[in-house]
């Protein structure tokens, strides 16, 4: 019953065979190790990308705050969704790496921006010359901190207001596999097809030990990454063991498999609760993570009961949470938690 | 015949054993998990230190920055050997970290820094009031970049110069365990009792996948280094895996073993080198690395023979190499490269 | 009929006097000038503070910025309402001195947060342990960007939930002699007795050529405010003639009698204004700021009359404008700018 | 008696006229004064450069450090001499506005780097791939820290080999009128025709109240300067006197009158103390700065009979100083410093 966060999960079987596959023998350091060139190609081609540059990283924020400190100057604005992660969970990590930028928030339900709520963000931002910030770029996630997800036209919809000012765009897909699940998109039409032009790409939430890949579609900055990397104390010397995940990951659609699972049994989950008295949902969920209200005692309840999640404000006279699945849940997890939920 | 650095050895079987262990069911993340709180008992048992605080980063970089940038302000001098791996091989990180703190090298033979060394760099600075930088601290390695190693006594001394002046100490111990073996010192003795306040405690290298610890014996500001560890993007969610390398690694004295064996193995080079003609070393080699020197033509040989090392600039009419020998060196391995590199 | 703000004022005849005469023969430089120590004592009398640590740089941006880093730490929010100066017109400064800090907005009709606004700020920032930046600091202005004003009881109120929270408090005084003559409070009651830490203290907009105090009421982190300030390149060499402008200016009340003027000029406007047809304030006008609106076409008719300021944006159907007076508008400036904005 | 420094010297005649007429009525905050549209003709036509920008500051630190961080990334090297007033005596600004730029000391006789010392330098830096910082930019300074002056061709000389590898140049010309009379360069010799691509182009220390123009010759960065300016507080609102002084500064010569002066009166000293027992130069003194040695007893006697100026650190059984002569420095003032230093 541990619905806590996705990243409570172990490794698949897959990836930790793979790690104990890479540890065998010596390997160049630094990123040198062969199967680094195997990811790259991995990526290429599973992107449709041939000239994509990529990069591992070990944490989501870092390949975030390494790919917005890449596309902003210090003196410019993020936009980003008031919710977004790298502008409330990472402690500022955006304005370390780039020095000083600034998230500016922008508005919209169930954690999406819009075009209409970029563009009034737009409008406040960067119109004062020199005495302002200037419009430096845009941020998206994908799936959003509410559970929803973007779909490529919404994206390319959001993409193209910031193009229109000359704007690149940030993916952070810390869930990337999972929105690519829910919207049926493939990753190019996730991502370059709709106006993004670097990706965070996790991961460590769907199956992984700690791994994530910055994938630029434009190569032009990428001898600046690796240097932010090594800067940022990001570039690993056993590097080997960061590839290995992700070869694993990206080869024969483990990611995806991995991500069918979590949003098969969120899917279970929201099927489960419509059953659960009192209880609806405050977004859409069509991925992996749900937030339901429910009346007052549920909580309580169900926590007695050994479930395992956040519970979240809730507006008055009523209680809400969290809940994630993940790759490793099962059918038993989540209807062992819908039995804690219920009366 | 990898002696390319002891960063291109695998993980112990022991390491990658615990790893598997800790990847059965769900834990808590960003250092909730329960492993962690056995390695801070770990930690503070064997350094003798029972206020330590302890956190876990994946890399000697990051372990060193934000170590530096705990303890000096951005308008101060770190002092530390001309050849530091922060001064020279991290791109920049401490600078980063800091916001702009000055590396000043201290110069001194073998990759050390004496009190007189350091005196004379500490007079250079932090003479000019407000218009220069402020003295900040000093920071030491040991193993050194040159493969000596500091003694508890040498290093208290350097302390003590450092700390006459107010100045606090970090010890970069990328190869403490190297550094531990070579001088037989306790932990304790290598460390806060001989003046240090942070430590570097390196696994990587010795042993591990990637997981460094940063051993605070003054937790005064283990809150500090909390945020800017996650600022950093250096607090990994799964952070379970850190901790149960760092566990395995610290237990039963597996540290210890690996690197006697690395040690051991560089003993033997030392042994063997005696033998090849017109080979000397430019430096002490007391733990795992050596820095030989011998005549021309003996590297494009040892390299053609299948020996793999870093050539190193040497003096006119000489070459020289670098070798490192790790926990997984073989008296095979020694045997072949030094039969790689006799004409 | 010059009202585009009042930094398009000269400096007063006091001012250029006292500069006149500092130029006569040699000084020491970088604020070893005499003149500087006539100005601490000034400052200190002033405002009844005879620890108050007093320096001196020449831009409102600088003083602010400098103040901001030093109460903040880079992982932290600095609270100020949404349309601050510091916020929005130094285009990122707070961000550059503090090394990535947030500035987070607080709301508030009329340009003034509320105890009520800034409890519901600071329960939204600071809540998420080590993944959001912590709460840093306060940050008031007064007189506000909407040329309203604060009283002393007003930023007590404030002050009181901040310190409540363990944050300092820092007051953005571009115009604190403008907000001192429309309150009748005394420096020490619109500071320290009100719990500000630091204050701006301009000169620059009253009637100087270009200066602007930082007065510590806790002198305890000066030497950090030395540094922080030659670091930025604030510190003057010829400093003499940035004390000689703050001497004049404070003393025998001239900072009073220059805002004064401007504020009865403000008062002048106001009254004119009610005989304008349609004419209304949007915000109380009771310095020297204010923020008009009129019926559609008086800004093309004003400004074709001769008139200077700023047209702002204004709600549909109406047209809006920004009139600031200063220490040297006249009675009959207002007189003509009321004149060209009659039909 | 001061020859402190010229920074204890106080404003021109013609410089304080400028400015008290500037001081008439009102003008456009920011920069956009009509003097300053003059100022940067003037600049244009003096360097026979058409398409340079410009751009005003207060300070000479700020001069430099904008200059260097518009040239170098943060996770690059900045060559200058080691007695460089950027890399010993700024506090670290450098670092500061570069977000992190490593400083790298060039060796040299008499505050003078050599093509050789320059390419020493470059050599031991930015060969360590993604390891170490990279190769950033050169920074010179004309006049020297040692009071000599490079030639064009000395400049021209080390910019090609910094250009070879294909850095930018900057020239901090603090004294920079005193080093084109000591040379009888002009203005596009020394800058741009000997491939300086930035110009810290100083008015403070010779004549003026507090005024430095920052000169890009390739004006492709100018608004990256301007949000830097900005960003850093260093944006006057009252900018038109800072274009007075530097309009005046440069109208009729009055820059190279007042070095003429200066630099008359070094030469005036040199003269004398050839002629006091036992007193030599450091250094060639061909400018207004000069660096004697002389017996002990010579810094007491001359201190005690009133002559102002820093003594240095001297060899053993010697003593020195450090002389500097301004615009208003007259001839008497120098026969009296030699009599106070003749025993």
């Amino acid at each position: 019953m541990f619905f806590a966060s996705d990243n409570g999960s172990g490794a698949a079987p897959e990836i930790l065979a793979a790690l104990t596959r890479a540890n065998e023998g010596y390997a160049r350091s630094y990123g040198a190790d062969p199967i680094m060139g195997r990811v790259k190609t991995l990526v290429r081609q599973l992107f449709d990308a041939p000239e994509a540059e990529v990069y591992l990283v070990a944490t989501g924020t870092a390949a975030n705050a390494l790919s917005i400190a890449l596309l902003t100057p210090p003196w410019a604005a993020v936009f980003a969704h008031a919710d977004a992660h790298a502008a409330v969970d990472e402690c500022g990590a955006p304005e370390f790496f780039s020095a000083g930028a600034k998230m500016i928030p922008v508005a919209g339900d169930h954690g999406k921006m819009t075009p209409a709520t970029l563009t009034a963000a737009l409008s406040r931002v960067g119109e004062a010359g020199v005495h302002g910030v200037q419009r430096g770029m845009l941020s998206l996630t994908n799936v959003t901190e509410a559970g929803t997800v973007y779909t490529p036209a919404e994206i390319a919809a959001l993409t193209a207001v910031a193009k229109a000012r000359g704007l690149p765009c940030h993916l952070d897909g810390a869930r990337f596999a999972n929105a690519l699940v829910a919207t049926g998109a493939s990753p190019a039409e996730m991502t370059w097809r709709a106006g993004i032009d670097i990706l965070s790409l996790g991961g460590t939430k769907n199956g992984c030990f700690g791994v994530e890949a910055v994938v630029m579609f434009d190569p032009a900055k990428a001898w600046e990454l690796e240097l932010r990397r090594k800067r940022a104390g990001h570039l690993f010397s056993k590097h080997r063991y960061l590839s290995a995940q992700m070869e694993a990951y990206l080869t024969d659609g483990l990611w995806l498999r991995l991500a069918s699972q979590a949003n098969a049994m969120g899917a279970r989950l929201v099927q489960g609760l419509a059953q659960v008295p009192g209880a609806t949902l405050r977004h859409p969920a069509p991925a992996n993570m749900l937030f339901p209200l429910w009346p007052k005692g549920t909580n309580e309840r169900a926590l007695a009961r050994g479930a395992i999640y956040y519970p979240m404000p809730a507006p008055e006279g009523q209680e809400s949470g969290r809940l994630v699945a993940s790759w490793s849940t099962t059918g038993a997890d989540v209807d062992a938690v819908l039995a804690a939920l219920t009366p």
